[in-house]
């Protein structure tokens, strides 16, 4: 049977792979390392120096290959996310199927932690689904883009006691805050946090976490917002990208 | 100035150690570790582990100490957490005051993330506050039960765009249950996943996780919870302890 490794890689700062992750990596036949498709040419970057620092396997063969992009012309978003998947599924069963035996390991090699608001499990769902042939699946845990953050502003996630809402600038922008003191804000490309009203929440805010990029700003919102948007477009013109991760925390009444 | 660096140490496995946390715990002058005052005795002994493994620099000095408990008879919840909190803070004053120099850096090591419902930050915010000399804090992310829990059963945590509610077992308990369609429980000494209803939940638990003597149960919450408990029970009896972890997740209509 054929193993797939789903590595998390933390978010940027090569000293977040685990100990756990950097074995299995040595584990590998196959590594698979997607190299357009995500807007962000830096990523595949530092999984290719992730593997130049800890792959010390010479047998293991690193394939790069072309990530589909989503097609934006598909109106429904459930739809969209469904295609792409699937066309990401069979791209893998097809590469998987080249490069490895039956008894074969293939590594991913994953941003952050694969279990957070990252697509790789679900696509081995339906790769499971469709291949010819059994698949074992093994996940290594890795450091998250909110813990990057926490860990940079040097504070804690959750008040006392409290309850924390994770949730999506999509969901934010729709007016859905939750009831917890404490809003993780993920997947947020359009400054969300705008759509909130003022005197409100404090935010804690970070772009390129982990990495020498690292821009932090912290305070109450309606104070800080007008510094993150210069920071971002500075950023973005700079860079030619951006991904930026924030916490919102209720004030106290 | 002296130095503080809360460290990640992840969930009980010692391969969930990060290269950063690595590299960081061998910068410091003095590693602190609890010996009494957790009920869990495997704790201390992984934090044993993870030195004896990791730590290459032979002039780091290791000083166990007994960690105070809590005082039971203090009724008001805040008060006996905030009064544990300043007697903790006092005693890490007087062990690093005792145990570096005024340049001198000290390690903690943080079970599971530092930011996810661990004490140590606002505990050195006290530290801070009080001591006669100033300090450098410096925080390293580590993997987080949930993380692990998510890991072992190979799931994604949240579902496709949707939010997730972290919380208590407390706020559980008292009918908090959010409006994600994923809950993480932490916390939990209490089983509170028997105070929901029937026919709307399915659970992903987990015991010991990262250890050898990792339990993992899922499936529909009615269904599954009188396998938990038992399990629970009998984990209970032959460690003489039990953490555990859990994910809900509200079923499709």
């Amino acid at each position: 049977m054929r193993t797939v490794l789903v590595i998390g890689i933390g978010t940027g700062n090569p000293e977040h792979m685990t100990v756990q992750a950097i074995n299995a990596l040595n584990r590998a036949d196959l590594v698979l390392l997607p190299k357009k498709g995500e807007a962000k040419e830096d990523l595949a970057q530092l999984r290719r120096e992730i593997c130049r620092l800890y792959l010390r396997r010479e047998a293991t063969r690193i394939v790069e290959f072309d990530l589909p992009s989503r097609d934006e012309a598909e109106p429904a978003y459930g739809k969209r996310v469904a295609d792409w998947h699937g066309e990401i599924a069979r791209l893998y069963e097809g590469l998987i199927a080249a490069y490895t035996g039956e008894e074969g390991t293939v590594a991913l090699l994953v941003w952050g932690d694969p279990s957070l608001y990252d697509s790789t499990l679900r696509i081995l769902d339906r790769l499971e689904a469709a291949a010819g042939w059994p698949l074992r699946r093994e996940v290594v845990p890795g450091i998250a883009s909110i813990q990057a953050l926490c860990a940079s502003h040097g504070v804690a996630l959750n008040t006392v006691g409290g309850a924390v809402h994770v949730t999506t600038g999509r969901r934010l922008r729709a007016g859905e805050t939750g009831q917890a003191d404490t809003i993780v804000v993920l997947l947020d490309g359009e400054t969300s946090f705008l759509s909130l009203p003022p005197g409100v929440f404090d935010i804690h805010w970070g772009a390129y976490l982990g990495t020498p990029d690292e821009i932090l700003l912290a305070g109450p919102l309606e104070e800080v917002a007008p510094a993150i948007l210069a920071a971002r477009r500075e950023a973005q013109v700079r860079k030619g990208w951006i991904m930026d991760t924030y916490i919102l925390r209720r004030r106290a009444a």
